[in-house]
């Protein structure tokens, strides 16, 4: 179980590699994204992100996935206060499949929340060609395991 | 049909309300963030979210769709470079019915290709009570009605 004290600047967790299906895009974009390039091959081709390309939410939710089966998942996360920033940097295509990483870039205990610590992680992921699609920053309060002194 | 043209700055789209149902929150959970307080009534009540709280980014597809629904469904959108920041300012709770809009703050013509232009929108979700949930800003790529003038 890692506890704000685990997250050490510099600290990098590697995500188990995942593969953009065509039918999970379409769904997810059905239920929220219905943009034609985000549902229909043809439209996507025809659109400037050239082919059946995932909605950036839904890539941005896998992202928060792969966060969590490679470490937040077995943490004391206590939820994100928002996202500093999401670039969505080159259009996620079906068959795509993408790794990617989180970055321990500033650990601090909270001010306000005793008991409780800030992270921030710079978030990437790349596509099989090695492509950064999507870098992205946020912070995640975490439980501390000690208290603080004093 | 609304093209780059049509978001003159100022301009303020209103959002449908949506109630959110406990069985789509943990839904959307169980695929993509599966912390306990997303996932579970007790936990969640035990959270320093207080109750059932819907993931950040099932709160933000849903603004997506919103979005979409209000007015960029019938537009020329070629979708989006990226999220400039998104707060998730107070725990959306299951049953909670959120209302919002979208603001136009920016808007030009795209230097890198022609025929397009940018538009900068800033998003707010509000709880039945009228609190702020989610604050965003996004940029969107549109076409244009005209080809720009020599």
């Amino acid at each position: 179980m890692l506890y704000f004290e685990d997250f050490s600047e510099g600290r990098r967790f590697e995500y188990q590699p995942v593969e953009l299906k065509p039918a999970t895009m379409i769904a997810f974009a059905s239920e929220f994204d219905q943009q034609p390039m985000h549902l229909d091959e043809e439209a996507g081709k025809r659109s400037i992100l050239g082919g059946l390309a995932a909605s950036g939410w839904h890539t941005s939710a896998i992202g928060m996935r792969m966060m969590l089966d490679a470490f937040m998942g077995d943490s004391s996360s206590q939820g994100s206060p928002g996202i500093d920033f999401m670039d969505w940097k080159k259009p996620v295509i079906a068959g795509d499949v993408l790794s990617g990483f989180s970055l321990v870039v500033e650990a601090r205990r909270s001010k306000s929340r005793p008991g409780l610590g800030i992270v921030k992680f710079r978030n990437e992921l790349m596509n099989q060609r090695g492509e950064p699609v999507t870098v992205s920053e946020c912070s995640v309060l975490f439980r501390c395991r000690e208290k603080e002194q004093g």
